[in-house]
């Protein structure tokens, strides 16, 4: 790939989009700044300006993956409503989970670098998980007595969609005898009880 | 390894102990029969007797995870009350899945070989997944009519509980600033707003 060569300035970015390229044809485990560097056509040395290790490297994929992630979920329809809204915010979850698989798996289904050296990486999880935390403060209130409230529905909310990618999208799901039309409901019907779960009535939908 | 060659008749059962053995050390995508033999100090060829591919093999593995899983929630403790069986039934495959992380990631987390190719494994998915159906049976009633809403309840328990264990086990939970009374109570709690989603009075423990 030496006649896509980049510029230093465009270098710290062009490492990034090698190595989730590097990463979705070989894997996580396999990422290396040698390879990012042989995949872009530019010295061995050349990553380590702007990366001090692999680690580093993989810090900023998966950090930008939050990033994209927490904006892809404020881009959702939103409502006044907060019921609506979280509603609007799970669906929202669920298209990117499904869309953007690789991403998905980063943030979420695979080891990271160690935390401490890389708090960017924290920070912009925290991020996207106070876009759920805050339309739940608009249900609950935002008061000091309601943080654990918040906290714990959002673990149910979080969970429950989570998990439901993981059953979707895995291995066994297809394999078990399960109606189709009950596969075609499952996303609704599943934040219908989401809702029942939190203490609310259902949706009218 | 040579000292613990196993006899040929032995040899089946020591390929699947080999083969998680390697899968632990390198990762799913490293498996082969010939690293196997090489775990085992057997010819090349002799794995083969057995397991005419690497996939058979991994298949294999797998459907062994299947079955030990589903003897360890058969092992739950056993209530007459359908609604007290469910919730042993939730916490005993939240205790598998911590403690057995290897084990569940290769049911849940990683691609399977062709299914067509190995019915067993399909069967033993669907028989464990038949102990959770068989306990919402004895709730919803067994009649034709009750199959879609004992499938809908089936997939969100088990979307629910799935994702909490990545949740709870996963690289987020302990950087988003939750208090750890939240934490602790997390799998209680949710276990209580599931009973919600389905209609069910939580319980009173």
């Amino acid at each position: 790939m030496s006649d896509s060569r980049p510029a230093p300035v465009e270098l710290r970015d062009a490492c990034i989009v090698a190595a989730r390229e590097a990463i979705a044809a070989h894997g996580i485990e396999h990422l290396s700044l040698r390879d990012v560097a042989r995949r872009l056509g530019v010295s061995h040395q050349a990553p380590y300006k702007h990366y001090p290790s692999r680690d580093h490297l993989l810090a900023e994929v998966v950090r930008r993956c939050f990033e994209g992630f927490a904006a892809y979920l404020d881009g959702r329809e939103h409502f006044d409503d907060p019921v609506q809204d979280l509603d609007s915010l799970g669906r929202r979850y669920m298209e990117y989970a499904r869309s953007h698989p690789l991403e998905y798996r980063l943030m979420f289904g695979t080891p990271w670098p160690a935390a401490a050296e890389h708090p960017g990486l924290a920070r912009d999880a925290l991020h996207a998980f106070e876009i759920l935390r805050n339309v739940l403060r608009r249900l609950h209130g935002d008061g000091p007595g309601q943080c654990e409230r918040v906290d714990m529905d959002a673990l149910f909310i979080w969970s429950t969609i989570h998990g439901l990618v993981g059953v979707l999208d895995g291995n066994c799901a297809d394999k078990l005898g399960i109606a189709p039309l009950v596969m075609d409901q499952a996303v609704a019907q599943i934040m219908d009880k989401v809702r029942l779960g939190l203490g609310l009535p259902p949706a009218c939908s």
